[in-house]
């Protein structure tokens, strides 16, 4: 047996804790068993039945006279442990854990789970749960529903994971009202064992799972190794979309942040990281859910974003444009030939160019007619199809065409037959065909958005990596220093000195302690110069008048040293001053920020976005999870809003972004070298013309005392 | 008859155009008639039948003995006009003309429908369509279905406007699958007449509606008077909620736009700004105009914003959670007695705080204790409870107990109950008893949110306006002369004149021809000063080098002037220089932009943003129709996401906002007051600190030759 077939697909299953009383779980999953047609053979095992439901019952697991590959368990706790122990005398391959009341209710359940853990580890012995819904597998040759749920859902090539035992009974409701076909499902509970991990590889190597959908609550595990594991499925040999709806908002771990990326970040910043590296397409509701893995379950991956619609209806049609738009796609624009070919076909006062207008009395043919000719162009990527019943519709005359030109062509085609009664004998057969189908234009217009996500993900540019060569000893000395001195606090100068390390150009800089030698170093360094002061007392330096911008000689350096001491005096008198920081001036550029917060779950997770008072209002930032390439940098960089900022925006000079591209590396490089960076705001990196590289302008470093 | 009646209770009706064939409009319409139990009578009107469907047939509208109400016509255009000639005879009441091809195909149709509107108004009959699906009014005592659709839906507080014919079908099938009632439905195709306006009037009238729903395609006129009817409705005497739901994206009106706000116009930011205005609240999908209208049919407002989520099952109960946040509600905190009473009824694995969990094994009573005790806590404004099949759920108890509670309360309850096969009993009771139900808690969240906005529109803040005194008849010669001098571009010079006329404040300025005379006036008007050159040809003096700032004497005014002249004809030798202008340096301020664009269809709309670079970027602005006074005014400048920027974001000083408030209303004023005045941009308006006004620092202001 492959991979987890013995939990899928088991030849003989035991169902340890079955009862003969009806509304109990025992009792429920076995008839849901027997009454889904499992063509395997199940055995009850329960010490007090002589049978249940007319089917032998066996005291124990150790009194089944043939071998068992699956034990399902539905006990409490201390037998359910005393269960494990004869699967390993069984030799038993796999256990489902029903039951709850281990590591979700703390204390001696969580003990429970783990010496489960422990005695299956030693075994080999696979553990599904414990607190889980069950397994289902509807393929003919199998027809297992070991699930609380008494309806077997039709066989299908969608594959489902859920966290939640709750929502599995919803879902398959909502499923079969919708004629959702699925290969797996299965509920993962306190994955004691076996986790969404494991589930996705074996779900990628299944020939009949072509759409993969996740429930996910949390990931208490391997993030890194997840993004690594999608995106393989999803991108790598054999494609698989991975659907996903995330129930999100825990703020725990952005709490108590001190700088700006802290209180940027939070775990959902930390899941969109994980989805959007993996490929994953995450959705907002389970109906999105469902409509995009509809749309999936096709196999049919436009390779641009130029949609045709064809519509019997204006209102409607204008709706799909619109919506159409939202979800990143446009409007195809027809070749001549295409319009000519429709003319042929349509009357007088429809629409030839796109969105195709049929009119509201058309039939099947006009239909087929402009399907057929849209399609074939070579400037649509894929077709939208929208259908509403009046008189002279013909709904499953027009359902058949669409079938036949949907076998064919590679293209993408999502239809929308608004209304349920008068359409649904249409529904029903583009429902057997595959075709995905929709009550509202909108509903397909974000699906067909959806497969252009993949499409891009899939065709994304991959460029080889930069070579980087980083000073790591230095800097972990550095770090190393600081944190002996308890020093954990770095500002400009240190911080600078330490991004120096990996390769970050920083403005030259020195501490004078007199107003001879300010004016001295001011010189050595070059005027302009800024001027500030230094004072672990003042962290609000222009507040205090602690900073003089522009110093254009000696003279005016020796004044200003002069001043900026006075005035920090006076701000606070107590306050220990250490000198004035002599800077050099930044050449202009455009404010950006780079930024590292530690997520509790996924470790350093590296921000952009847009430098200066906006970063904070807009959100106009993105996370990602170090260490990165090149790749990511450069989409992270390309997916914030502000982007065109940087690309010559109303005459601006384009900026350098190769250099934000390598600062990004570099600095998901260091905050993974050196896991003592707690966190770290580089605000504003100043991003000079192309060629003219970036300058660390201000930088803000926090150490651990410990590693994390 | 009061109103609209004689077109939604007509006590008879005559069917022009009446056919015996099975399929034909004609046919079908009154078969739906008679099918659908209408309680008044119906005369079939055609020359060639004897009868139709065995009732006897008319040979035209005049040789029916007894009054008619309403004339329904489905005939071509030629014999409709007969048709209406016919009417006034006959002394009916109104017309609801189904046909197509009137002002929808231009030429004759558009001249046809021309003269049946001059027909009919002469007489004082009212026109429904042409070109629309009909008209439905389930009440028992009516029970007319005179559309195309043949299905009566059930009768119910809601009413329902479409503008398109094509999605009526739909929708009624739609609303008959989640077991939706109306109380009136209508088609308004070309609106020849009745139009929205009409409807929106007779539906606030009409004691048994109580939601009003609308499928907008566009508004064809009265868009202010649209906006003062809308705000009675939703909140003058017996508010009644609008949902609608409008197809967007015609960007026809922001085509050639030169301002920044013309560039952000476009038709859906006037359709935004008139929903706004008139408390309409604007649904994303026909999903969710459902989901709403279902919320608002149980006639239950909250007053306030914070929910309590009672759940059975964790993962719901955080996307719940989520959604409420994103829906603008937030959890309610519990009083010590709620928790203390919460405790008393749930087992002790249960959570007592918000979300309440009440663990998946909970039956009625729990669910009945738990909403008894949050729904009493005067910490709680509403109620979202989630109910997933487990073994022990009890669907139908759980249902009742919570029909029992709803009905004594008047704070607003929204379930989710999950799964369509195992709850449906349970959903069936809630249905029954208006208790808004939904498959998804996302659903029930962004449901109540919707309730909310209706709460915060009802109890919005309704200040006093500002008394405004403006200079108008000197704006209005300054605006003549300029446009007899064909001098239609104005600059901050001439622009900044006619903004004083309206109270804002600008920069003092002169324009000088000579060094000498440029040292004169900046010494005239207090240095430090900004030196600016002023040439019809040069329109990016910066690119000219044709800006100094700070100018701080005499002298250094003399040299810029000088440099400004030279850099001048170096940039553009054959520029015509009419002299340097002498401006008074701004005081700093928070940079703000407001802005006017004239929309084709409703006219000026005054733009609010945050001013410089970002305006485009993010934008972040809002538009509304002026006029307008000082509550809209507010609200607009609290919309925007930059607001925190104007509050003291950061340590900054909190800005002057009555005094944008003021300018805002001055500039509605000044749009409406003058026609001539095409765009308009100042840009930035600097807003000083609280108590400190503003600064026009620029403006550019665009005329038409002629009034438009």
């Amino acid at each position: 047996m492959e991979g987890l077939d013995f939990i899928f697909a088991p030849k003989s299953i035991a169902l340890v804790g079955a009862s003969s009383t009806k509304g109990k779980v025992g009792h429920d999953i076995f008839a849901n068993v027997i009454f889904g047609g499992y063509q395997g053979t199940i055995y009850p095992v329960n010490p007090k039945a002589q049978a249940i439901m007319g089917v032998k019952c066996y005291p124990s697991l150790l009194s089944i006279p043939d071998p068992v590959d699956l034990a399902m368990v539905i006990l409490p706790p201390k037998l359910a442990l005393q269960a494990a122990h004869d699967c390993v005398k069984k030799g038993v391959k796999g256990m489902v854990i029903i039951s709850a009341g281990f590591k979700e209710v703390g204390g001696e359940g969580l003990e429970i789970e783990n010496q489960i853990k422990a005695v299956c580890k030693e075994a080999g012995i696979r553990i599904v749960g414990p607190n889980c819904l069950g397994v289902i597998n509807p393929a003919s040759d199998v027809s297992l529903n070991a699930s609380f749920s008494s309806r077997m859902p039709n066989s299908g090539n969608i594959s489902f994971i859920s966290q939640s035992g709750a929502l599995c009974t919803a879902v398959l409701d909502f499923a079969a009202d919708r004629g959702f076909g699925f290969s797996k499902f299965i509920s993962i509970g306190n994955k004691a064992d076996v986790d969404e991990l494991d589930l996705l590889k074996y779900y990628h190597a299944d020939p009949k799972t072509h759409v993969i959908m996740i429930y996910m609550e949390e990931l208490t595990r391997r993030g890194k190794e997840f993004i690594d594991v999608a995106k393989n499925i999803t991108s790598g040999e054999n494609p698989t979309p991975i659907l996903v709806i995330k129930s999100g908002s825990s703020v725990a771990g952005a709490a108590a942040a001190a700088s700006h990326t802290g209180s940027l970040a939070g775990s959902d910043a930390a899941y969109n990281a994980i989805f959007s590296e993996g490929g994953i397409i995450r959705c907002e509701s389970v109906n999105q859910l469902f409509d995009f893995a509809l749309a999936f379950s096709a196999r049919k991956i436009p390779t641009g974003n130029r949609i045709a619609i064809i519509t019997n209806a204006g209102g409607p049609g204008i709706i799909a444009t619109d919506m159409t738009e939202h979800s990143g796609l446009k409007l195809a624009k027809f070749s001549e030939e295409t319009v000519e070919e429709l003319k042929r076909h349509l009357p007088p006062t429809a629409n030839f160019h796109n969105p195709v207008d049929v009119i509201g009395d058309a039939a099947r043919d006009r239909y087929e007619n402009a399907l057929a000719t849209v399609i074939s162009d070579s400037n649509v990527d894929g077709v939208l199809i929208i259908l509403t019943p009046q008189s002279m519709t013909d709904a499953i005359g027009t359902a058949q065409a669409i079938v036949q030109i949907f076998k064919t062509t590679q293209k993408p085609i999502a239809c929308a037959f608004m209304g349920v009664v008068d359409v649904s004998e249409g529904v029903k057969i583009l429902n057997k065909n595959h075709v995905p189908v929709y009550d509202f234009p909108e509903n397909a217009a974000s699906a067909l958005g959806a497969l252009n996500t993949a499409n891009r993900w899939l065709n994304r540019k991959r460029l080889p990596d930069y070579k980087t060569e980083f000073d790591v000893e230095r800097a972990r000395t550095m770090i190393q220093d600081f944190i002996d001195r308890d020093f954990l606090v770095l500002g400009e100068v240190e911080g600078a000195e330490l991004l120096k390390c990996y390769g970050f150009k920083t403005l030259e800089m020195k501490i004078a302690t007199s107003g001879e030698e300010a004016a001295g170093f001011a010189e050595a360094i070059g005027f302009p110069v800024v001027m500030k002061i230094v004072s672990p007392d003042i962290l609000h330096k222009s507040d205090a008048k602690g900073v003089k911008v522009g110093i254009r000689d000696r003279k005016e350096a020796e004044n200003a040293f002069a001043e900026i001491i006075d005035n920090a005096k006076a701000y606070k008198e107590s306050a220990v001053i250490k000198g004035v920081l002599i800077q050099k001036m930044a050449s202009p550029g455009d404010e950006v920020i780079l930024g590292m917060n530690r997520d509790i779950m996924f470790g350093p997770m590296v921000m952009f976005g847009l430098g200066g008072i906006f970063v904070e209002l807009f959100k106009d930032v993105i996370f990602r999870i170090a260490p990165f390439g090149r790749n990511v940098a450069r989409r992270m960089i390309k997916s914030i809003k502000a982007y065109p900022l940087l690309t010559g925006f109303r005459g601006k000079p384009v900026a350098d972004i190769e250099i934000i591209e390598r600062n990004l590396v570099a600095l998901s490089q260091m905050v993974d070298n050196h896991p003592e960076i707690k966190e770290l705001d580089i605000n504003p990196l100043l991003v000079h013309k192309k060629g003219e590289g970036a300058t660390v302008a201000d930088v803000i470093i926090t150490l651990n005392k410990k590693k994390v």
